[in-house]
């Protein structure tokens, strides 16, 4: 075979390589056995701390600092990137209200995503059409109150004072104003990757499901559970948007609701963010095969995560996409179907994962390494 | 590509799947991707209980019974086996000597292989003119001189009485006479399959080493031991073989060694024998490909096992190997300049053994068809 491209476009494996790690393995593997083959690497973010780096390795571009407002309001360096010859703007919520950044003082009753909204602006103002807003890994459960707040939108307490809302205060809103929402929004489409399905609050929102990890007790939940729903029925009055049931709205502490209420955006699986952004069904056309995979490829990542979605998009230009995975299930015959022509685990050895997890890189290294071995073999 | 041709030839993976087992696995998978593909299958014999099968399952041919005597001298019936038009027998030491038989009374001190020695007169009766001795699952210690008895070699005491020696009376031997030894066995090839290199006696040698599991407590294999070394020297004395420092002559109890110095065979590694029974230089000349594998591809079995053994020969040929693997090592670099194509491993979870044991079949089953999936995508 007269090898000429292959696409890597992995996701991450979870707690042990970076999608951006496992592209170089691979982009080393492939150019072991086929050296003048094109490589084109499109390492996956899954929405959190590391997304911006992904899509910037993924589209080349490049990051922009910005001052602005931290998890407490104080004075902050955070960034965003620009890609699309400066057309688009990827801002990972994560940069300016990120766990990391609150280590020691978790506390999502007052931490706020008020410099997401400061990250929005700004790139609005440099001029970029496009934002894709990357959620996860926040320390915030705010609904997104403290940056519509940041974008002009005004909060109002029973005394019809504005105020900032944080998780712990949303229950005081009254009423919302957007007659003061920053025009600079106004022509720039926002797309929300969001590859969750909690809704805003109950038993599977927010602040039950996820609030426990940003340092919320149980008194906390409660009370950050009520103040989303209290601010989902003032959403509703004054915005009329309905976000009580929206999938994927209890996404990094509501900021799910809050871009649909407050910025118009959509929300969409990441992965097809990902391969809209990338053009990825032109790339593929002349491709000889896709190289995919995760750390898990079970029953739940066969309903449309990142080996799903890549394969679906190969299948239609009829290229052969290859999944190397951590863990597969038995049934692979969704996979299949979708457009995947084979799997292949990195486990090499019949040992718990605390045991091999450490050789992750190497297991992954002799997994590529023999499966160019094979479609070498194949091919002659 | 036009698949015309694949040999299976996989040893078992010890504990899990035996040969037999494993290429019916093997040929279903390949015959799912190419219908019309001929599918060679020959599973490779441990030299143990179903070694005689495995020759069978791979050449054809049939099982012959005999009455024979027991390891403890009760009649019983056991049975060899011919290929090759009759005139080769395969016998496995097992069917009248093997550990099974013994259950509840193990002893190498008093067990025989007199019947061994039976087996081998009756093939040599019936005609077969080459007769390869499968070794392994032994329970006697007993230097195959209860064989090389039923073969007419007399073991004189100090008294000059003939009896026949048991690994409890192997230092009772004062003289070895060969004259009276059966002619039958005259013009008969005899070939030994030998996986071990351990020595007949001493710290690394059949009494030490594999006794105990035969049932013998460390009084009993410090008897053992000094008979062996005892009986090498009369072999060396009268017959004038020394088997002292033979690499295998502690297989079986001895039996290796026996066989060398009672009935002039020689001693090859149980892969050797097999490749050239089946005639394998020849048949893979015109194979697409040859999958192999075995349980653990280490660096001990890269040293000359199953895998090697078969690459060796294919790699002359040019026909790529794929080995299917339980766990493999992380350095395979001798694997394939051996002529070992690529490898895989049918673990697909971080589990430890105990847990993934019982889905053998299923990850095997997993991991051909991802490869025969791979080999249909890279050969468009």
């Amino acid at each position: 075979m007269n090898m000429k491209k292959i696409i890597l476009i992995p996701d991450s494996f979870k707690g042990t390589m970076s999608s951006i790690k496992i592209c170089e393995i691979l982009k080393e593997a492939v150019l072991n056995h086929f050296e003048q083959c094109e490589v084109i690497s499109i390492p996956v973010a899954d929405g959190g701390e590391g997304s911006v780096d992904c899509l910037l390795a993924a589209l080349g571009g490049k990051k922009v600092k910005v001052n602005v407002s931290g998890p407490y309001m104080e004075k902050m360096i955070a960034f965003y990137g620009i890609v699309d010859s400066g057309k688009t703007a990827v801002i990972e919520m994560a940069a300016c209200a990120g766990l990391p950044l609150v280590e020691g003082r978790k506390n999502p009753l007052l931490t706020t995503t008020y410099g997401v909204g400061e990250l929005m602006l700004a790139a609005a103002k440099r001029g970029c059409k496009k934002i894709i807003m990357c959620l996860g890994g926040s320390c915030t459960n705010d609904l997104g109150a403290g940056a519509a707040a940041a974008a002009g939108i005004r909060f109002l307490d029973e005394n019809g004072t504005s105020f900032t809302p944080t998780g712990g205060t949303l229950h005081k809103i009254s009423a919302i104003d957007t007659t003061k929402k920053s025009p600079l929004l106004n022509n720039v489409e926002i797309v929300t990757m969001c590859d969750i399905d909690n809704p805003l609050y109950g038993n599977q929102g927010a602040a039950y499901v996820f609030a426990a990890q940003k340092g919320a007790d149980k008194a906390a939940q409660k009370l950050l559970d009520n103040g989303l729903r209290h601010a989902a029925e003032k959403i509703e009055a004054d915005i009329g948007v309905d976000v009580s049931a929206l999938h994927g709205a209890g996404a990094a502490g509501g900021m799910g609701a809050g871009l649909v209420a407050f910025f118009n955006s959509t929300l969409q699986m990441g992965i097809e963010t990902i391969l809209d952004t990338v053009n990825f069904s032109k790339l593929v056309c002349d491709a000889d095969f896709v190289f995919t995979g995760e750390g898990k490829l079970d029953e739940q990542s066969l309903r449309g995560k990142v080996v799903i979605g890549v394969a679906k998009r190969a299948k239609e230009k009829g290229v052969p996409v290859i999944a190397i995975v951590g863990d597969y299930c038995s049934d692979l015959s969704k996979a299949y179907e979708q457009g995947v022509s084979a799997v292949f685990s990195t486990n090499r050895l019949a040992k718990d994962f605390s045991v091999v997890k450490k050789d992750s890189q190497t297991n992954l290294k002799l997994c590529a390494d023999n499966v160019l071995r094979l479609i070498k073999a194949s091919s002659k």
